[in-house]
């Protein structure tokens, strides 16, 4: 997604993955579709509309499938899913994805209670699944997101060697893109500048997406240090879909309609309309009527003094 | 109070005068005594007390007298308070304050509608203050603080160039310190990067403060800017307090308690204990029991990865 010239920044909408597959409720297919509709036409290119695991770990993501065939038919928009095994990419391959996010936990200990993996056995994983892009499905991107990048509940400090060695050691195994993921909210300005000033130097133009939480409120600041580092694709979930197991109010992922402003606000493009975007929360309320939505531009509207990058001069 | 060596940032808490001021009960005396110690407690080193203008106007800064005296008797705090105009100059002066805040909208139209003075009236008004501190108070500081500095409400934009006309004829005028202030919650980044690098360019060891407003959730995002600007004080309100005009569940000032957390996990000492901090938004449950507190650090803690610059190797 990165030969697009008309937008500097990459908005890639999680909310379909990450959001619904931690509320509790299940968001009907029909209201799914007609959401990724509703993100797409406010000019977000790339969705994560689901993740292919067992549906009886995660009945909100059995309709995988189906959801990508809609996204599929929507003009423009770059398709992608999260898959953490064989089994779930070859059902992903098979259903026309165009990129697969694995997620790789940098925290051995998140990584047991997460995918239930280790590390051995996770890039035994990575390596079937890029062979498997490699031989049948040699047009499908694989990005491998490094979760935990930035400190782990479980382990704590989780130090730059380590998650720069798992960032090595994907490219090594052929993935095309290496993001990293603030998994739990941990990370700090410092910390996303210095690991992601790193990541380019030592990946060059496989350095992907950072993807932030907001658990503890820093997930725009995070956003400026990322781009300093010259961090061109950043996820965010719509009306911060997705919670957080610590904090009432606390949103989980960094939400969408923020970020936009922020990024449309310093003069860099997205694509995105905003009021559209904001618009588009209302199927989220019609089908996730117990949820809260979280983000500030919702409510507060974009400030008098706001223009759009493209038209800014 | 930029003498000290043990703090690398200074956090100036300004609850109990930006945040008092907005919510529409009143705080007891007492108990806003109590807070007053509470925060000092915890390691704030400087804090706005009050506002001395027409009790008639504000009944909740009606005490401002008695309250500044009591913050002169804790240890090494420096007590500030905003002063509207001359009256309110003699009255904090007399009070035995370190340190006043003139509030200078760099944009006319909020001037008139938030102190009823034309700029032509408000420089004169700033000038006959710096001659009553220079002839009767002289170890007494003087900030102007630009109001409106990054945008405005009434005007829509305001430019770099307005701003910065300000900033100087505040630095002619005698004043010490000329802080900038997004008063309505729009600034960007990019701006507050590139206005901070201009006054520090301009006027040297008279550049002061940021305070910034969360009304679009992007507080701690412009600090980051401000930070790599070389501001070295910013304003943070505890709890967010002060509410917003705009959005439910959006802040007024910065959040003091993510401020802190944002900063320290930087690796920039403050001198503040998070978890007393924390403690001293008890006294505002029990005084504001109706005022809602914001921020996420005291619903989700520090990260286990946390630890505070001065122990940081």
């Amino acid at each position: 997604m990165k030969e697009t010239t008309d937008i500097d920044i990459l908005v890639s909408e999680v909310g379909p993955r990450d959001g619904l597959q931690s509320v509790k409720a299940t968001l009907p297919t029909e209201l799914k579709l007609e959401w990724i509709s509703a993100l797409a036409g406010a000019g977000l290119r790339e969705i994560e509309v689901g993740s292919f695991v067992s549906a009886k770990l995660l009945p909100q993501m059995a309709d995988a499938a189906e959801v990508v065939a809609h996204a599929l038919t929507l003009p423009g928009l770059f398709v992608t899913a999260l898959v953490p095994n064989l089994r779930g990419a070859e059902a992903a391959f098979s259903a026309g994805i165009h990129k697969i996010t694995l997620p790789i936990s940098v925290s051995e200990q998140h990584s047991l209670s997460n995918i239930r993996k280790t590390h051995a056995q996770l890039l035994e994983e990575v390596q079937a699944i890029v062979a498997l892009r490699n031989e049948r499905f040699p047009q499908v991107q694989i990005e491998a997101g490094l979760s935990t990048a930035f400190g782990c509940t479980l382990q704590g400090v989780v130090s730059d060697d380590e998650t720069m060695a798992f960032a090595v050691k994907m490219a090594e195994l052929g993935v095309d893109e290496v993001g990293l993921s603030d998994t739990v909210g941990y990370a700090n300005p410092t910390q996303v500048r210095r690991l992601f000033t790193r990541l380019f130097r030592e990946l060059g133009p496989l350095a992907g997406s950072a993807h932030f939480h907001n658990t503890r409120g820093q997930g725009l600041a995070n956003v400026v240090a990322a781009l300093e580092a010259g961090v061109k694709t950043f996820d965010g979930s719509q009306g911060g879909l997705g919670g957080c197991p610590y904090a009432p109010g606390a949103s989980g992922n960094i939400v969408t309609e923020d970020l936009v402003y922020l990024l449309e606000s310093m003069g860099l493009r997205t694509g995105v309309d905003i009021d559209r975007l904001v618009a588009a929360r209302e199927v989220l309320r019609r089908g996730l009527p117990a949820e809260p939505l979280y983000g500030f531009i919702p409510d507060a509207g974009v400030g008098k003094n706001f223009t759009y990058a493209r038209e800014a001069v």
